[in-house]
């Protein structure tokens, strides 16, 4: 089977936008065994929307285009494909009164541009967009109605083939493809048999995991296993592949060998973050959080509520970056930070304990560092992190050199901090 | 002048990886007066490699590929485009001492498989790598030998163009086209005139701002105006863009017209953050600034802490997600709280006055909301929303209903409580 995807957005060519459609979709369709074959992306114009469509469809059997769907002058691609494929645009009242209700349930009235979203080509199957307003839109082509924009192409065979338009903003891709495209694909296209399987670990570098895996991997490499790695901040993602009828016997060897050797290391699989891991065991144990945060401003608290149900563990957190807040808030003493200064084993554990026992928790993670750019000393350079865990148990600190630039440096260290208290609940 | 991307890597297409080369190199190409138009990935295998080239060059005066030049098994790019223009690699001296000089750096010996990266197609200008050891190459084809590989294509003029090879990693990628890459541009092709101005607005919808502002836009429209509308959560962005000698005229006459309609409503310019204006409004006027969040979970002070130089404005937060927080670190009462519920415009006055009175500051946002699925009623349905802004003034409480998905609802509600902030800053 032959996926291609057509991303269309004049904000892509000129570097405004960064295409996360195209990790996003090829992501979705290699866990459904569908390997994506090529991507284009092209501006918002006429001739170079039909020929990049038509071109496609000359090679594929899955066509997925992106963007052009919404109300405004420059989405265009509804009308440039009906014209390419000689279909009228006829008016959908199931898309109407989808808007209609759309509108009504926030209270504002329905703006008549959006009239042209209640418009699809005729024949179309239509998926009502959950979540805005244009509906994303499915053809079965049978002949090569394709060509007829482009002049002589290629030699197509004229099998079937299947075209699929979804919306612009991730929001409404994402549920549209989830909830309308995956059941189209399972219904129109054979099974293929394509396993992927990652496994997340964090604590080692990337070479690091390569050195330590790849010998005991390689017996099952000749046998097929596609092994790949990659590199996130403050993580690194061990991904097992193989096709075939003997996929899943490879992928589910490989992945107990990269168990055994990298253990404790690995947080979680496939699309887990460790928040969601978090979140999850302190659920199962019916155990409480609270966050004292300084130099990661928020980044912690920001990831943990991002998992839905975390208000049933997450009691609150606070955000101590003035000295004063972090008496005030946390009761660390204020000799405490003279004697030792902000960033220091005993000011990360004053506020783990300060945290718990205001917010009445079960566990705190405390954090202090400096982000820089400024602020390092020869003795405590940029990168300078404590992290504080407390519990029943007392408290914990440790100590890390995390050189990365400010936002990556908050995401890490969030990581780091997140991941002590994963270990202390799955030991626990 | 027409130039395209050829994107080259199998982690591209499974998904694992977000293709970033794309907006970056679109977004230098532009500010060069040049846009790219049309960009493809495919994954690292012969015929696709050789056939996407081909097709290229084939249309652009100018084809960049990224990736495939390093000394692993699945760097083949340099060899199959070798192979497609006929080209043989051939040794090349310069190269070997830069990378025996970069692995002597390091006090490392020069692994054996980086000899691959030595051999260069004959005639191509070699561009040395600063910061990693696959070198960059150029090649200027006057005639029409990428059509050799490819059997009968459309018929491209036999005028010369150029074909440059980037290595992938973004750290070996950025300065080589920085340092070698512009001032072949330079050097070989037209300078070209182009404008781009983004206004970022916020508070009014995508299809509403194009309503509100095509009209006026119109004349400048045909004068050669491009516009364009992309709605991110919470905000819309306008794109005015022109090229030719009047482009810049034309753009500027368009943003002033955008700026008298939409007023107030725009809040930065191009790459400009809700949160990096705030974080400067307040710089400059010295004042300070605390946060009581509630449903956004840490989102705006994530965002505000992202920010570099935030620490001297931003003194800290809470995280509030359990009531007792509320009362213990926000001194809101429980009466008000059993009265009018945590989601109420007197809760969110009294976390904003809290938060201020406690951490000591100018300013003081409060936010508290349904993020959903759960806890909505009929009277407060999921989405409902109040943001509370203290300061010497007094409170400031506006309500809103934003229905979102979790982690948009966060971002859309941060927006809104920063723009509030942001709309007091620039009256006072």
């Amino acid at each position: 089977m032959n996926i291609e995807l057509v991303n269309t957005g004049s904000e892509l060519m000129l570097g405004r936008v960064l295409n996360t459609h195209q990790q996003w979709l090829c992501r979705r369709l290699a866990d459904l065994g569908h390997v994506v074959t090529r991507q284009v992306a092209i501006a918002d114009e006429g001739k170079k929307i039909q020929s990049a469509a038509a071109e496609a469809l000359s090679r594929a059997d899955l066509v997925i285009t992106t963007g052009g769907l919404g109300p405004t002058s420059d989405d265009i691609t509804r009308e440039l494909i009906a014209e390419l494929l000689g279909k009228k645009l006829v008016a959908n009242q199931e898309v109407l009164a989808h808007i209609e209700k759309f509108f009504a349930k926030r209270g504002r009235p329905r703006p008549a541009k959006t009239t042209v979203e209640t418009f699809v080509p005729e024949g179309a199957l239509v998926f009502l967009n959950a979540t805005g307003t244009a509906p994303g839109l499915a053809m079965k082509l049978a002949d090569r109605s394709w060509e007829l924009g482009v002049g002589a192409g290629s030699s197509p065979s004229a099998s079937s083939k299947w075209l699929v338009m979804l919306p612009g903003p991730p929001r409404e891709l994402r549920p549209m493809f989830d909830d309308s495209v995956v059941p189209l694909l399972k219904r129109e296209f054979a099974d293929e048999i394509f396993i992927c399987r990652t496994l997340r670990s964090t604590g080692i570098g990337e070479s690091r995991v390569q050195e330590m895996v790849e010998a005991d991997l390689l017996p099952l490499v000749k046998d097929g296993l596609d092994i790949g790695y990659c590199a996130r901040p403050g993580a690194v993602d061990v991904r097992l592949a193989a096709g075939g009828t003997s996929a899943k016997k490879i992928v589910r060897e490989g992945e107990s060998v990269v168990q055994k050797i990298l253990g404790e290391n690995i947080f979680g699989f496939d699309d887990e973050e460790i928040e969601d891991v978090v979140v999850r065991l302190l659920t199962e144990r019916k155990k409480t959080l609270a966050l004292a945060e300084s130099c990661t401003g928020g980044c912690i608290a920001q990831r943990v509520t991002d998992v839905p149900g975390a208000s049933a563990v997450f009691l609150g957190g606070v955000v101590s970056y003035a000295n004063l807040a972090k008496e005030n808030f946390l009761c660390v003493r204020p000799e405490t930070l003279q004697q030792h200064g902000a960033v220091s084993d005993a000011v990360a554990w004053e506020m783990a304990l300060g945290a718990r026992a205001k917010f009445g928790s079960d566990f705190a993670v405390a954090v202090t560092g400096i982000a820089g750019p400024g602020g390092g000393t020869p003795e405590k350079p940029v990168g300078t992190v404590f992290i504080a865990l407390a519990s029943a148990d007392g408290v914990e600190v440790k100590k890390f050199l995390n050189v990365w630039e400010r936002a990556v440096f908050k995401q890490v260290t969030a990581t780091q901090a997140l991941e002590m208290l994963r270990r202390r609940l799955v030991s626990a």
